[in-house]
Order: C-alpha cells, then sequence, then structure tokens
C-alpha cells in the first residue's frame, strides 16, 4: 500500500474522535472507494488499531459493522526526569495513566544511569500492567535541560554532567524497542496543561518556576519549539531588579539571577533562614515565615515584569504557572498578577487567565504521553506501520 | 458535490506546485477513484482554477491529458495603508505584482473617505490591467493600527480617528463584490517578508520602526495573531533607558517612548535639528548629522534591548527589520545587533539572521496578496467555490 492522501491514516484520524462509523459513513466522509476502505479497515483491524464496535442501525438489509479506534491497543512510556525527581508512567492511547511511579533520581549520575534505572522501572510498570513492551508503541522522555528536538540529544545542558550530546532517543530505542521522543521538560508540561485546558484554549504559556526558570510555549495548539529549539528559555531575560547581579550564564542582571528556587534559597540564607533549594523555600513559607513570604511575591513581580512584555508580544490565552515555587499558594501568583496587569496592554489582559496547573505534579508524565500519541497517531506514522508492519 | 476529506480543493493543493498531472497521476496521489478524480477536474476547469496543460507523455496509447493550476484565473487586490501613505496592487495568484500604485493618503480623513479612494484606485488599476472586478477573487487590506482578525474591524486604534469598530470588510465587499480580509500592517509586511524569504524560514520575527513600533510573528509558516489578535506589540515593553518617561499608552517607560521615529524627531527637535518624522530622522541621518546618527543607533540598542528578550523566548530563524527608520542604513540594525549578540543566550544566536527588508516598500503588499491566496486557495474555500459557484 502506498502513502495516500487519503490513507489508512486519515480513516484512523477519523476515527479517534471516539465514534464508531460504519463503512459507508467512512466513504462518505473520505470519497474513497468501497473497496479502498474496506482494504483500509482491514489493514487497522489487523494492527488493532480498531475493533469492530457491534452494529451499526442499518437503513434496511442486514445491519452494518461499525468500527472504533482503539485506546487500548497500545501503550506509551512516558518520563519526567528533573534535577533531583523522576516520575515515569503508563498510559494508553487516549492519555488515561495505568500506571505511575515517582523518586529521587539525581539526574547527575549521568544518562546510562539514570537510562538504565528507567528501562527497569518502566519494565516493573508494565508487568504491574500485566502488559510487555511488545504492547509498547513508543516511548516519551522530558529532561531537565535544551534538548535538540530532531535528534533527541541534550545540548550543553547547564545542570547535567555527561549528558551533553547523549543519543538519549537510540540508547533508549535498543533497550525498549520502540520509536523514543526526547524533549525538554517544560515543553513537555506545556503539552500536558494544553491538553488538560482543552480545545478552546489555543494559545497557552507555560512557566515552570523551580530551581531555574523556564517556559513552554503552544501556538495554535502546538508546541514552538523555535528555529534551535531554544524558545522559552525566559530565565536569562534581564529584569529591573536584578541590577548587575552575576548569573550563573556569565551574563547579568537574568530573571534567574534574582528569582528562581536557588537564588530565593541563597538570599534566604543570607538572612539567616534555613532554605536549602525551592522545596525548603516552600516549607519557609507554608511555616508562616514573613520574609520567604516577601521574597516569593518579590519574585513574582520580578517575574510578572518578564511576563508582562511576552503577554505584549505573545498574546496568550492562559498562562499557567508551575514548578516547586508554584506551590509557595498564591503569593507567587499573586506578585506575577500585580506586574502583567499594570505593565500590558490593556487588550492583550482582558480575557488572560493566569492561574496554577491542572494536572499537578503530573503535567510532564502526560504531556510527554501526549507528545508520542501525537506522533504515532498521525496519519503518517499510522499509514508507514500498516505499510512496514 | 459534499466537501469530503479530498475534495477538488485537495487536488488543487497538489496542483499549485506549478507541476502538471494527468489523472492517473492525481488518482494515485489521493486514492481517489477515477470517476472522482473527473468529477473534481471538471469542476475546477469549469470554474478556471486549472487548465490542459497539453498533452503528457504516456506509457502506451494515446497521450494523457495533464492538468495544471492556472495563475491568472483570478486576480488578488491589495493596499497597505499607513498613517500617511498608501499603497496599492494588483497581483495575480502567484504574487506576481501585475499594476501598483502609491499616494499620499492620510488615514486619519477617516473610512469613508479613505476606502472611497481606494475602490476607484482599484479600479483604476484593473482598468491598467485591461480587466475587471468580475476576475477579483478577493482583497487585503493592512490598517496602521490593531484589527480584529475575525472580523477586520480596527479596535481602538490610536492613530486612526473615526476607524474604531468601522466595519472595514463589509464597507469594501460590498462595493468590490468580493471577500476582502483585513489585518494590521506589520502582519501583512511579515506575511510578505516570510513569503520572500521562502520556505526554509519557517520562524520569522518582523519589525517595524517607523512613528511606532510594531512586530509581526511567523511560527511554522504561519502568522501568529494570539488569543486576542493583539501579537507583537513590542513598542509598550519597558527599556531600562527610558527611566519613567511618560509614553502616549498612559504607561511610563516604554520602548515607544524613547525610540521609533516620533520619539526621534521630537529629542532631535530639542536639540535644534529640523525633523518633523521619522523620514526627517532619515534625512538628517543621510546628510551626515552626528547627532542624528548616535540617536538612531541608541534607538537600535534600545530596540535590541526589547529584541535580546524576545530571541531568548521566541528563537526566531530570522529578524527582518523595516519601516521608516530602516531607511537609515546600517546605523539602526547596527545597534540592535549589539545589543541582541550581547543579551540572548548564545544557542538562540548562533544561526540567527538580523537583516533588512527583501521586498522593500512593498512587503506590505504583497504580504496582503498572500493572505487572500492562502485564503482563496484552501481546500475549503475551493470546495465551497466549486459546490456554489
Amino acid at each position: 500500500m502506498t502513502t495516500e492522501a487519503a490513507g489508512a491514516g486519515a480513516l484512523l484520524a477519523i476515527l479517534r474522535d471516539g465514534r464508531a462509523r460504519t463503512r459507508t459513513e467512512l466513504m462518505q466522509l473520505t470519497g474513497l472507494a468501497r473497496s479502498t476502505v474496506s482494504q483500509r479497515l482491514d489493514a487497522l483491524l489487523d494492527r488493532e488499531w480498531i475493533t469492530p464496535a457491534g452494529d451499526a442501525i442499518s437503513s434496511g438489509g442486514r445491519p452494518a459493522v461499525a468500527f472504533a479506534f482503539n485506546g487500548e491497543a497500545r501503550l506509551v512510556l512516558s518520563a519526567d526526569l528533573g534535577a533531583t525527581h523522576a516520575r515515569i508512567a503508563v498510559t494508553d492511547l487516549k492519555t488515561r495513566v495505568l500506571a505511575e511511579h515517582t523518586q529521587d533520581m539525581p539526574i547527575s549520575q549521568g544518562p546510562e544511569h539514570v537510562l538504565g534505572w528507567l528501562v527497569d522501572a518502566f519494565g516493573a510498570l508494565l508487568d504491574d500492567c500485566g502488559r510487555t513492551l511488545a504492547d509498547v508503541c513508543g516511548a516519551g522522555i522530558g529532561l531537565p535541560g535544551p534538548v535538540e528536538h530532531g535528534t533527541g540529544r541534550p545540548v550543553n545542558p547547564p545542570i547535567m554532567p555527561g549528558w551533553d550530546g547523549f543519543d538519549v532517543s537510540q540508547w533508549l530505542r535498543e533497550r525498549l524497542g520502540a520509536p523514543v521522543l526526547v524533549d525538554n521538560d517544560v515543553n513537555i508540561m506545556a503539552l500536558g496543561e494544553h491538553w488538560a485546558a482543552g480545545d478552546e484554549c489555543e494559545h497557552l504559556l507555560f512557566v515552570k518556576v523551580g530551581t531555574g526558570i523556564g517556559s513552554g510555549i503552544i501556538t495554535e495548539h502546538r508546541l514552538h519549539r523555535g528555529a534551535q529549539g531554544a524558545a522559552g528559555d525566559i530565565g536569562h531575560i534581564r529584569v529591573l531588579s536584578a541590577g548587575d547581579q552575576l548569573c550563573r550564564c556569565g551574563n547579568t542582571g537574568c530573571l534567574e539571577a534574582v528569582a528562581g528556587g536557588a537564588a530565593l534559597a541563597a538570599r534566604l540564607r543570607a538572612l539567616g533562614e534555613d532554605a536549602a533549594d525551592a522545596r525548603g523555600v516552600v516549607q519557609l513559607v507554608r511555616s508562616g515565615s514573613p520574609l520567604a513570604v516577601q521574597l516569593v511575591r518579590q519574585t513574582g513581580r520580578d517575574i510578572g515584569e518578564v511576563l508582562a512584555s511576552l503577554v505584549n508580544f505573545f498574546n496568550p490565552g492562559v498562562i499557567v504557572v508551575g514548578g516547586d515555587l508554584a506551590d509557595a499558594g498564591e503569593h507567587l501568583l499573586a506578585g506575577i498578577r500585580e506586574v502583567v496587569y499594570s505593565r500590558s496592554l490593556p487588550l492583550a489582559t482582558q480575557h488572560l487567565t493566569m492561574r496554577g496547573r491542572l494536572l499537578g505534579d503530573r503535567a510532564g508524565v502526560v504531556g510527554a504521553a501526549v507528545m508520542v500519541i501525537e506522533d504515532a497517531l498521525s496519519p503518517q506514522a499510522v499509514d508507514r506501520s500498516v505499510t512496514t508492519g
């Protein structure tokens, strides 16, 4: 079978909305001949992408068989690897989480150690579901650093010693026997929150405020990665309050030099408080430390200064604030809103929603699954799978 | 004929690359039955979207007829209406400019005066080409202010008295008898420069430095308008050198308060120089005024400060600088490059091109034509035209 304008993948794309349809309905929707529709349905049935969905009501004569998308046909493995923690999941093709697991796993232990653990952990999760690698159509991995999207390799990641240029995608593909997509963790969180926000949310900005500060950009329902895949790196935009403060990037006055978990924890320690990292800052806020609350709110204002510019430029419908510091309650968002509403243009803020996550800590694994599913169920990929499989 | 997954529009989309194809080739490319392909080709021939392109070489028997996209099938009217000048053109469906005209036309004269003139001027241009309104498939209009894209109405445009909420699209459609698309002038310039830059340029930022400062954003080859159509409004982003300078928007410290033609001319006048507007500033630069050169370079640095942030965030492949002040030669670009290279992240600037326009003053009319052509030749629009026409 050749790859055609309305191939098996196009049929599957129609059926993905969940409705079962008969041969005749599919002929009408595609303009394809009955024999072509039948041939393609057979290929999809053969690969279990679809299932017969019982007899549909017919206009007379014998009942026509309807066919429906089989969301359980394949599984997706997904992982959100952070600086110190890992969260992994198994989902079906409808992004339903079937099993998940979290644990401490410092990314600094290097690719072979972390990815070796990951392969074992995926295997254990599959066991829990009573399934095997043979059921897996792909894996999606989020990493806490810049990733070249085409190849899935980290590019000069600052907090990932040993990972620069490592072929994460191929290393895992050889061990999992399925395609592996790799992206920056903030990008997959943006994908997850966009999926959760629903179809009406066309332009979304996800801001992660953890140890550092980054963002993931959704435009017209798709991830904007930029020319070098570097889009969203807002931590090194200059802010007024940073003055000439030296940043780890070598420049001065960057947002990350004054805001973000690492900078806040350092300032709190200098003031005699006990805060090792972003989570320590959140604990201080929760314990009622006025100093910590004041600093988190100021961090919100500093981030708000950057977002105010980006709201004018990008005009998102929704800004979602996540990351460890987002767990400090409304203080961070309050500071952000204060500055965005005072500095952005009224037209761009009149319908703007700024809020916390809908998916909480699951945004990453859900987004990684969405990335894999969109890829695996694209008409081209389904046509290929039907042709070669 | 119903709108189907591979309708007449899909056939035309295949033929738009310029290659002629036979019935058999189109059957192979679409998977459609011979009778369906024939029926759709007949509809396209009937509407003159395609022409028989001579006999193709056949593998034996009588030669098969090939069909090709007919770029001359329809005309497009396009207009780039600026604050004080208007440029209008007639193009074919391949964006070739067949006739054009420019003249002084202050937008402040109000919609009925300006648009009334426009209808007459379009008529005169069509006469020059020996064609009539019956040949026109649509008109594209750029306006120097914010436009609600869905309805084509200006929204609180600051320099367009009488235009707020005026239904430009409907007013013109009634007089031209064809669909009319309206957008912000910077957006259509971005479309034009993206078209000129070619297929490899996926993410482009067009910056217009005229009386004010604005930008048009192309992501994955498409215009990013944002949730309220307000995207690209970078003139009111805060810059360090503006301090507490009051801006016309009511805020302080905006880019436009210190950079842009109006601010520069005012500062040069305060220094005893003769500069009425952006063009006056360019004249001073060309006459060798060191003060004017110094100020234009500083304007470049101020714009560069904003662009440095946007390069980190958006990671464009190309930044095109246009507008009246861009005619001040390399001084403006030199200031922009100075700051972007010093402030943006290396990954985002390593392959970044920052340059002047390829289309010069024609960017707007070419972009307006591109907007209309993409709309008129979309598969859905062609299917509709074939069904209803």
